[in-house]
């Protein structure tokens, strides 16, 4: 049996490039012998009669890889809905090379090539889950592969949080936030506000002061199994949000309990063999650019 | 005739210790012969006979000086609500040393006398002035002693702001907002998001980048009397919001335009004649406190 | 037989306070029936007739526990000597509370008697082993418990550095130095230079640029058994100097490569089972302290 | 009379591209009628009959404008040995856009024509001038137009600084050293360290520790006219060293005393009408870059 006999195409919508690259992959897969699947809301804007599957589930039960095309943003999405399957997905950016979205339409016949012959390696790389608690009650639920944000809702405000990792109290904070950034997240949210690039495959966590009140407040990195727990204190009238990869809200309220663990399934992100993360860090922060010669 | 022969008393509501120094400065300014104002809100809550006077204009047409009692919170609305006066203003602070409240109860008499005898200085403090326009309408309009932060109004997301000083275009910056302090505000919320401490005296402003995109954002310091015009990018469904020392709010959509400018008014500060603003940043920001021996 | 029936005694030097409570602790072990070694150097100033042991080695080996007093930089000291034993240390802080020394003076007795009565657990910390080689041959060595920091040698002088990670090419940096730290060191230099906290647990290194030249270069945090190639460019007159825990120095020309690996061995920090890893970083960093209420 | 009758040339030693953008300015200043004097360390590397001036006095004093071609560094040395004059200086860059040398090559006969047309501006730039002082006496001077670094003299040790301004004790620092940056040279070393930009037309200092010891310390802008003195503190065996703009050297010793001033004269900085430090910072600064769309 072919490898990848099945495989799935999801995307950005709403954006002609990623359209035409997406014709372009299943054209390319088709004549590859491939099977190919269709998220619903892609199939709508193709042109072509196309086999679709409506939900992620289906996706992630029946196809053996996900190829998704846009930007790390649509990747995000993408591997939280099929954070409960096992299925490597694989990223074509549009436009800007990215973290999680590191082949490039130029090669994309390429690379599907060498991909197809079993010339790739896959990465795993964990998601959070968390969890708003009242009175011994979930009242929310999310996941995230990039980054957790507790915020006061509004900004520019205060919240007073409290810190506890593996039982042990450790800080009350004043500040605008707290950004809890997995290894895959450091490149992104948490990096514009001061946090540690960490390689992909580390398995830590590191919490992000967001305009902390106390100058000494600094990024905390600490393992990945590490059970946080963050309580919301009962300060004012605001009801403080909780932010899954800039994407999805849950609400909370003065006295709610976060609860951010590492989720016990992971992501496969599938890469070329010529793949680095170095490199992608140089291309994308501009490592070799220097103020004068 | 007397040095300040007429002294208004504002002051934080909801605080029996605050309205404990208001009852204990009344008393002593009374008894000093000079004739007593308090503010409206205040006097409410005074169990004294007051001679009240309703509003803020009031208080600065009629009084030779004004005495706030709460915390740096308390001093900056007074100063905005008396920024068409031309009224010196003192602070005294409860239970924390304040930049701006720097007499503590503990000295209360001692200092008053001190001040009333003519053993005082004052400090200039510039006020910001901004509006929001919309097609050439003022839609809204702020003061600010501290600062005025442009945010997208929702923690943890982005706006794209174009920025024009005296005319010339600086940068598009996407970021979660830009805040733009004045020295005074400069050890306040701009100082957690990295800014530089500013002497009080200087004629400048800075301006801080909020989680910025570009990670080669700074700060950047500019001449006082700049004029800012700050353009909220057409962008998306957001209602970016423009926020007054953390306390005015004043909403704007995407296409507004943000201007930001010096007011011809200052504040006078009124300090006791051994006020320092660097012991003020030792007691504040530890800067005697070291890791280690 | 006893828990730690013979233990030894390191401290640091020309300290009254430090000799006083080494002279304090000779007589408490001395009193539970312990032997007691200790450290030839300190012996010397030492008015009691104590059995000395000249060399680091006969303390390690013979010892089951080392005692050190001082403040965080002697128990490096004592931690790089003693690297290549597997002999529990204990730090007992002279003045100050340390990361590394958190038995106070004034728990002498109390903390002692838990931990020979078995009340303790043992906290592994590695070390690094850096290695300055040119031609292929090894010019000098050194161990750090702490960090490793390359620099110009000179302060406020650039150097450039090629930084190689398991034979992946990272980046070229114009910068003062490159700070290697530990977890262990990630509350020391690196701190004062950005770096993020780590938690002593984890199996991480972190590199900070010094004052880099590319304005987005950031920490990073990588696996702990990394290895890592640092070539010196071919660049100018300047010596690199390579430096241990600030203690100790290695030079370097241009053209030589720096190799740091995690060593084999650990260090196994002795802690009262109250220990928490927080609560120092809450009273040494001032957690606690806020700017204002 | 022609304007600028009387023009220097000025350059980086040592470099191909700079001689041939020199050749090339000489020969187009020759045609355009001027008389060109070209400093001796440059002439001795012309192929071509230049009338030589030897020192850096008599191009101060006889000529009307001063070219130096190179970086920002050619221009920095040129500055400070033309300080006690009043002429001002235009810089060519070679290869990269300086800050302070704006002029390109590849529109160097373009923007020379304007120029001796009259269409520039002056920009005054003012430098800082340091001395040593032990016991009353000055042991060594030096000037600056980016900066004055007080150090250890050893790159990663530390230094204890006690810091006064215009008489005011302000703090007692330990740390690997203290910039004092003038607006000229915050986009330089001071930027690196975390200090933020300052407008060049601004008349401040910024005080930016180095590897500060206390996490609070920051960034300190201050009245450009502020009297520094620095004391060393009677600490150890170290020799700090005092550089100004990375490249003059002045040593001390545990004890001496570091004055800083403002230099009563200006350099004047010639500009093309359309220059704008703004578009330097986006070329330079990245400010247009983004870490994905």
């Amino acid at each position: 049996m072919k490898r990848f006999s099945t495989i799935a195409l999801m995307g950005r919508l709403g954006s002609p490039e990623v359209l035409e690259t997406l014709l372009h992959l299943h054209e390319f897969l088709i004549s590859a012998g491939r099977r190919v699947l269709v998220a619903a809301d892609v199939a709508e804007q193709m042109p072509v009669d196309v086999e679709v599957r409506h939900t992620p589930e289906e996706i992630g039960t029946e196809s053996d890889l996900v190829i998704v095309v846009g930007g790390d943003g649509s990747l995000l999405g993408a591997a939280r809905s099929l954070s409960l399957h096992d299925v490597p997905v694989l990223g074509v950016n549009r436009g800007r090379l990215g973290f999680l979205t590191d082949i490039s339409p130029q090669q994309l016949e390429e690379q599907m090539s060498a991909v197809l012959a079993g010339e790739y390696y896959l990465e795993p790389r964990f998601l959070l889950d968390v969890a708003v608690m009242r009175e011994g009650q979930v009242l929310g639920r999310g996941d995230a592969l990039n980054d957790v944000v507790i915020t006061s809702g509004v900004s520019a405000r205060m919240i007073e949080l409290e810190l506890h990792i593996d039982d042990q109290f450790v800080y009350t904070q004043r500040s605008d936030g707290m950004i809890i950034s997995t290894p895959t997240g450091s490149t992104a949210y948490s990096l514009s506000g001061g946090g540690p690039i960490m390689h992909p495959n580390l398995d830590a966590l590191v919490l992000v002061p967001m305009f902390p009140h106390t100058l000494s407040s600094r990024p905390l990195v600490i393992d990945g199994n590490s059970k946080l727990r963050i309580v919301v204190h009962e300060y004012n009238e605001l009801q403080p949000s909780i932010v899954c990869d800039g994407q999805v809200n849950l609400n909370a309220s003065p006295g709610d309990i976060v609860i951010v663990n590492k989720k016990p399934a992971r992501l496969n992100l599938l890469h070329p063999l010529n793949h680095s993360f170095y490199a992608i860090c140089r291309a994308k922060l501009g490592w070799g650019s220097r103020l004068d010669k």
